[in-house]
């Protein structure tokens, strides 16, 4: 009979593409809830850990939950379960899931990082880092193979992310030859992405000054949601942990949408 | 003949409204550009300091810019002409218009802030800082005169803030009796609104984790945008400034959308 | 039928003697695990919350248990099961016991306290904090009535405190008049006590760069260990919560000793 | 006639086996008291400075202290001669001795240090460092030649380091085979020993709540004084000076018992 | 017979003037070297304690020397000896004479402090402090009875203060009306000088820098020199003590003139 | 027709030698006004940019300011013109004059730097930094090829800085051997002089109690002014910038006399 993997097994092979250590200073990534010796009857793939996520995880038994967003964010001071976050851990630690985050790690990994996924959906095939680190970089800057019409570029964003919402700021009437990346909070890509060059600047939640930087930069920006921009790394992730996982293990990405405006009225 | 005005005139009737003393630490407010001693010819309100605005105050003869957003807001270690601000800042200098910001002491202010004239176009008629500070709060919460259903809220907030895109998230079908507000950027708003009991929230800039918190908190948020949730102030600043000045100093409100989501695609 | 009281509530007749603000910065007090509005149906009064303290807490049916030291005293980053604390946690949440925890702003209550609950025991009768603080104060300081050989102050404590370890640095052979008390760990009592000009000095958690400076200033200290120095709160906080809770809620102290110095080798 | 050596020389002697940088950064390590380039008529080795160690320097006719812990600890403000440190002070520099503190870069010293010295008298022959450093690290811990019962430890220790207490905490009736040392005050050290495995930690200065931590982890752990535990260091000292200084300059090891738990009443 | 006044007794009488808690936050104040209990058998002010000093006071027998400047400012780390302020403290504990400090508590005592007594010497005769604190104030600024040309002003300086030498920077061809004073060191003081009106500011120390900026804020400068500007508060410091004394405690003003800048060569 | 160079080409040619992150981290330095792509018309190298400067760089038709001091040196929170600095950073815009600062890491540049300069005019021949940084070392120390007596090297010094002022502190009745150099501000380099042996010290703005160590030390310092220290740096400046660029592009010293001491009254 085959032995299963535990727990940690499976957090040492995301570990070996997204070095804990690569994670930024303020994030709180690894081993969240649960225990790294149980051993791994399943596992779900997700970018958020919400109740209807562990009601996921519970009916295909899967008890590894990895997540992208870190579901203990700020350390806790206290869990209180008449609160919803003290709520979610009291029944994941009920139902034994254990949960495993890897975020900023997870978004500078060269091959399998939330940029490397967005930019093998959208372009551009080679890239760049858009921010620089000590040892790893941030988003993706770098030439399309074939220069776009700027509008095509939405199209395709559309297309293949279904994004809740869409918002444009800056010049419409464009080509696109370079183009950055920057899943997920983008702001502070602005103006790393003018500097870079860029014709335009794929990210999500975009907040009000940092349009106005845009537009006075010229830089004109695409705001595709924190989680369509998100998205790809999941499917990047599972593939990653099929191949190198025995078969009879389940890994699935997670169906449930955690986009927070997808349900809401817009524009 | 009647002497004019001082520019530090015009700023001493704003500053006695919205004292400077009172802005976050962080911030950066006061007379940002120009003369304090120099003749005021004339005064125009904004939001945010752009070229645009720069070509209103120069037709139009104010030679006083008066701004929410500070034009210089870190402080500055170059004035680089080849990028924007550093090119604005010698246009401004060229032209001699000053430019003075009043920002979160504005925001801050009891009856004349960015709440108070928020809550003057949409309600609440009586309300209590959001956010409690030393000496000022920020925000207002405070109950409706009559509950009316959230869509009936959407509905007047689109008639008169004309927001150029409105997201909600939360449930829709509620009716709202306890209302918040938190114009400009309302993500640390979530928190202290639902501890308030609110059953809405109308703020902007809301990013995706705030937006995930306030589902799981059951608060119902309504983004409609930095720009115009802020816009209200700029009438009730010109309101102010024309019953404390003399009436032959014009005082103007900026008829330039600086909503940097206003021209844009949306949806 | 009468309702029964909520954990708040209970909560409430703490607070009012030790408001959680009179806390260290460095501290963490209140609910620390469970659900505020839950029927509370049994209080079970600790030092120190342990497995032992949680099976006796089940057996008890007390879904409460008020502990004098934090269960959780650094911010945690994970709930690790296959770790202490994480197992703990774990089983508390499972049992739905809910953990509050009244620490400095115990220690620092002036009727209720951890040095007022000493000082009853051992004397001074009246007393002045020891280290003063900005609302409150820590520790003891006074005049016992009447003077006694220290010899026969440790005799005292050894019968009252029954101490699973008394250690005494400095002259032996002195009377003590004026008597300071620093429950817990007193280390940073030694100057204080010294410059209050007291003859000794009971504490616990005694180290050896503290006794030299007693030493060199001429102090005794009489170290009756962390747990025994600490344990006569328990029956203070017993005895209020009876005073102020319906009589059909059952308030206890725990039995279990948590001193983890009393079954070891000593000597 | 030989040249006696200077203060300088001797220094260097030791600074070579522990260099300062290697010193912890709240450190204050180096020459405390005196004049670097006095000729120096005997070295006296010792933990601790004590007005006895300064008669017995004195008497040897010793005009260099050598101590592990430093006299001057936290810089000082004031030399107040009615305070037990500036009368020590304004002794020594009456009498010219100087006073030399080699501390945490002592205890980091691969094969002088208080943790080889202590592994010396104890075991483990060969061990790496308990809590790794930059360049260096603190303790040791490693596997013994033969594994022991752990009252045969407790005995060894009674034995060879003859401390005024033995305090032990957790299980008595295992064998250890890896064991941990962290001379002096070894609180911190609680963690590391279980994480690396250690069936044993010996230590001094074991507080309270770290003593709680070593129970919950299954770790026993061994207080034998701070005093005792760091004291062979001495002995490693003194053979290290002779062995690099000409043989007419006499180099002793204190025969003062500072340690302040060594006259008390105890038990 | 007389009981003489203790060390302590003579610092409570500065200390009522120019209370410690008044001194700037990196400032190191109070009784820095020496026995608080000790009899006092004279008291010797000075600006800086130098190894003259020191002799002067053995000469006199004075055992306490008040000192403007603290003669230990930055922390001690070591007392080496073999280095200017090592030796000097030797020699003063050697020696049995105390040495006390009241710095910027002084400067800011309001009727015996350094800006109070340089104004009893140049004017004005009632002024308020330059730089407002939180309780006190540094320097003064007021207007002159009788305005004077500048070249008087330095007139005036030269005779009454005798100082080394005499720097003016900016016009001097000008009426001074209103002046300020900050006696040492002066270069903060330009910008509150020229913001409060002063026609000219005396001080010391004034560097590069400092006197370009007031050479563009139109202030004219004088440094009469560190030393200069601050001896006036030796005698005021002097009498104040002589009207709280009893007479037959000596004292004296210190006649070593401590400026640096009296011997060497100039202009 | 010859294509004229960028600004940003003349920029370029003075950080490859004093390389701009090897300024201190509190400095400011680079581009600090104005257009980094115009076309060069002319430079003008200064110590300082004052009016005068302004002047002359407009009649020079020289539309680039080279300054060791940085002009923007404090972050700018406004451009008030009715103040000094804004009022030249308005007419500076209004010229299109451009203004970069080389400070501290010209005082650094190996072979071009304020203390080379110096070191060019009076020796030493060879040095060393006489502060070590990390990449860089700050000032000069080095033997003389021939000893002079100190009077010679005063005299030297006037001869060849023609300094509006010297002091001197100190013994002056010795031979220099050993020489040290600190242009500008010197106090920070009177304890690195006499660790380096140096016999005397060149610097600039010493301060009383900076004099007050080099008396203690034994140490004469020669205080030649700030400005007449620093302004070889001037001439090493112009002779790179001539030597690297086309002879058509006018490159001059500023003749314009920044010391703020040169006018006033000494002595």
């Amino acid at each position: 009979m085959v032995e299963l993997m535990k727990v940690s097994d499976v957090v040492a092979i995301i570990e070996e593409v997204a070095p804990p250590h690569t994670a930024m200073d303020w994030d709180n990534v690894g081993l969240q809830v649960g225990d790294a010796d149980a051993r791994c009857h399943g596992a779900l793939v997700c970018l958020e850990v919400t109740p209807e996520v562990a009601d996921e995880a519970a009916r295909l038994g899967a008890n590894l939950v990895v997540s992208h967003h870190p579901l203990i964010f700020r350390p806790l001071q206290a869990i209180r379960t008449d609160r919803p976050l003290g709520a979610l851990l009291r029944r994941l630690l009920e139902d034994g899931t254990a949960v495993y985050a890897a975020h900023t790690n997870l978004d500078a990994a060269p091959e399998i990082g939330t940029a490397a996924a967005l930019a093998d959906v959208l372009g551009p095939g080679e890239f760049a880092p858009l921010i620089e680190g000590d040892e790893v970089g941030m988003g993706a800057v770098g030439k399309l193979y074939d220069a776009l019409p700027l509008g095509a570029l939405v199209g395709r964003i559309r297309r293949s992310l279904r994004p809740a919402r869409v918002t444009v700021v800056g010049r419409t009437d464009r080509m696109v030859e370079t183009l950055a990346l920057m899943p997920g909070a983008g702001g502070d890509a602005v103006g790393p992405a003018a500097a870079a060059g860029a014709d335009a600047l794929v990210c999500g939640d975009l907040k009000h000054h940092d349009a106005l930087d845009a537009l006075a930069m010229g830089l004109t920006v695409i705001d595709a949601t924190h989680y369509a921009t998100e998205r790809p790394v999941v499917a990047a992730l599972v593939e990653h942990l099929r191949g190198h996982i025995p078969e009879d293990l389940s890994v699935r990405a997670s169906e449930v949408n955690t986009d927070p405006f997808a349900g809401g009225e817009q524009g």
